[in-house]
């Protein structure tokens, strides 16, 4: 059964003058195909694991989310970037909207869950204030070992439950390196339990490592349909993957450096944040594989349907041609609503429904986009459930470092996040950081007459 | 007292090449300073209202909120973009975090929040499944009163309470247009008491009237001194409206098309949504107020800081030069938690704050974009509080009509979101909409070789 589908109709030039003829097609379609033979050829080596995760043994994980089911009212998450957006896109998706006010017994006995990722002390604060220590399990998520954030919000949240819990040390779970780190140190030290990010998958790609699946399963969500999506996502699928590559990679060369990604479902509003990162942090890149400077990358941005139709909408349709939109369409949405018109005026409603209303819009922005001769590409899943979010996961998560791989520019780095974390270490005064807290003090020089 | 500063160090061709030397400062100066001059002259024609709500008489708001205070559980909130993004800013902003999770007397005996924007079934079923009809009150918020996601969801809504309420007309309120309109006609036959939007503020810019003041009222937020914020934008911060105006205007023309807003602040996440409609609705515009073809508007990016440190920055700092960044500071952050840290590895965060690392954070980052040539601005408030925020607001509605009459485009207008509107009448079977259908069936063709 195919469960999703790619429309590039409004990508091509006999539907949008911008879009691609089957000349350009055909040249673009190849150098994705050599971005996808560079990628498998990666995984072989081993170097890009994040293809060979729906193969993992997830008995570990279901295990502990079992002897921990209904023995905690509230979960704190402590991750940031590709250890937090991940399980925030499986909450948004899979979890009641609301979950958190709901109460116990209507939670199933999964717990409210809290994702500590900024240092924002108003946050963390406000968490603290709501959670009950000794009713309170958390997980400490970072691959490294010593992501600066996690490591503060670790640290604060470690003081919380040691002045509040009677056995702190057993409301503890890491999500780190199999073999090194900081927090792979402490965990033995401590005897957290530790569930390994493999060495070879990075953060933005980790979403189906236990980062993403250790939260879902203590969250009642069903992990091995999120894998089983995701494999879907295999030889039979290739052609999608090679097309949106393609098509991505026409615009990115024809003068569109905006690429917008728009589901039209609130619960997929997380998945554009996560898709956000995916793309501008494998992609932005100053430097291609030789060491050229090329700055690389176009810019990814969220939108939500139908939502942005009263915001963003008017300015991809009149706006200036340099974006190209891809929508995502729930075909069928759960718990669908008729509608009864109350009052006379509004009777061109009646017997509709919300999530037909939802689609019918879809199409029509569709359309209107088309009619201002604007690009736009659908993804469509028949209903949105585990096995179609690992669906789209895993899709997005071959299509981005295929165009990277087809343009020279390696997807799984990210030399461009050290230089302001390693000023922060110089300013934080963390030892060996001396000569950054000086660069930075070189480098940071204001002017009074420019500050109004 | 100055509450709030803009540093345009890093927009100047002193710190960063691209930048505006002294030349074009003044150039861009003059040409926001004409923008100004037009948006005051409408003012003075009444036909820019937004400037003048800080002086409106809220008494009847704040007698409403007194009257309905302990009385209900939970607040719907029935509205979509110009209607909803800025009372969500506000409760994001104003609210503690996990607002909706804490129990009534935590709240203080103000109900938790849902705002029904969305056509998405999942969202509105999750809704009225943790709401009682008896417990429950909502406000109808759209200005014409017939737009269609608010229609249908207020009638989904309205048969809910209608089941479940022994009388459902006691628990509706709704805020539309002073004289004319669907809802207005509704409210007055079924006798709901009814907010008026003023009739020269469009949707976007009317947080600061009942829109956003009416359901911050209800939750306890002093709308009072969000208005007296919002009122110290005047003479004496024209120097900040032009000065922003003029680098926003020189970027836009020196081949940037994307302007990044960026608040190192959770709370401001739903700011930064806000912003984009605000920016993108009012400056993407295909023609010119002489008709000319323009395709005019930059896109607006949302970033939070410190999170897509871990994202998006990657891109910032390392790819194309296409960009300027706005930070927004929060100076001093509310209930800092000081880190103590537990383990060695993490000593060098002993003694700092949250807060502060946070700060530090945006430091290193606006370094880190500077030291690569990327062009950033930062608007610093010394608290977040309802002041500021008011400040904020007024200093953006501000800011983006300055530029959309400097360059002979009309920000008050959004033509582009009518025609897949009338589309959707089309399908959905309203009367005097069936030559839309037809259009929309002629221009919606497609080919199945291009969906695989």
């Amino acid at each position: 059964m195919q469960r999703m589908k790619v429309d590039f109709n409004y990508a091509m030039k006999a539907f949008v003058e911008c879009g691609l003829d089957d000349t350009a097609l055909e040249k673009y379609r190849e150098k994705a195909r050599m971005g996808l033979s560079r990628l498998l050829r990666l995984v072989d080596e081993d170097k890009a694991g994040f293809v060979n995760l729906p193969g993992q043994d997830t008995s570990a994980m279901k295990k502990f989310a079992k002897e921990m089911s209904g023995k905690f009212n509230d979960l704190i998450l402590i991750g940031i970037g590709g250890s937090s957006l991940g399980m925030e896109t499986l909450c948004g998706a899979l979890l009641p909207y609301g979950h958190n006010a709901r109460s116990f017994s209507q939670r199933g006995a999964f717990p409210r869950v809290w994702v500590a990722d900024n240092v924002d002390p108003a946050k963390i604060s406000a968490i603290l204030n709501e959670c009950e220590p000794e009713d309170t399990f958390i997980c400490v998520i970072t691959k490294s070992g010593s992501t600066v954030e996690t490591a503060a919000n670790f640290n604060v949240i470690y003081e919380w439950l040691d002045e509040g819990a009677k056995e702190p040390k057993k409301h503890i779970c890491t999500i780190t390196d199999p073999e090194k780190g900081t927090l792979r140190e402490i965990s033995e030290k401590e005897g957290f339990p530790v569930f390994p990010i493999p060495d070879n998958v990075g953060g933005r790609f980790s979403v189906l490592s236990p980062v993403g699946l250790l939260p879902a399963a203590l969250l009642g969500i069903d992990i091995d349909k999120l894998l089983e999506g995701a494999a879907s996502v295999t030889r039979d699928k290739y052609e999608k993957i090679i097309t949106l590559s393609s098509i991505y990679m026409y615009f990115m060369e024809n003068g569109k450096n905006i690429n917008v990604l728009m589901p039209y479902s609130s619960r997929l509003s997380s998945f554009a944040d996560w898709y956000c990162q995916l793309w501008g942090e494998s992609l932005g890149k100053r430097t291609d594989t030789d060491g050229n400077i090329v700055m690389f990358g176009s810019t990814p941005v969220k939108a939500v349907g139908v939502i942005d139709q009263h915001s963003q909408v008017q300015l991809f349709k009149e706006g200036p041609e340099d974006k190209v939109v891809t929508f995502i369409e729930v075909e069928k949405h759960e718990k669908d609503k008729k509608i009864m018109a109350e009052y006379d005026d509004y009777g061109y409603l009646e017997g509709h429904s919300l999530g037909e209303l939802c689609n019918i819009e879809l199409l029509t922005t569709e359309a209107a986009l088309k009619n201002t001769g604007k690009p736009s590409v659908k993804i469509s899943v028949d209903s949105l459930d585990e096995y179609t979010l690992g669906s789209l996961f895993m899709l997005w998560q071959y299509v981005v470092p295929v165009i990277g791989l087809a343009c020279d520019i390696d997807p799984f780095d990210q030399p461009g996040v050290e230089e302001g974390k390693n000023y922060a270490y110089g300013l934080l005064g963390k030892s060996g950081y001396e000569d950054m807290k000086q660069k930075f003090e070189e480098i940071f020089t204001k002017r009074d007459d420019f500050i109004v």
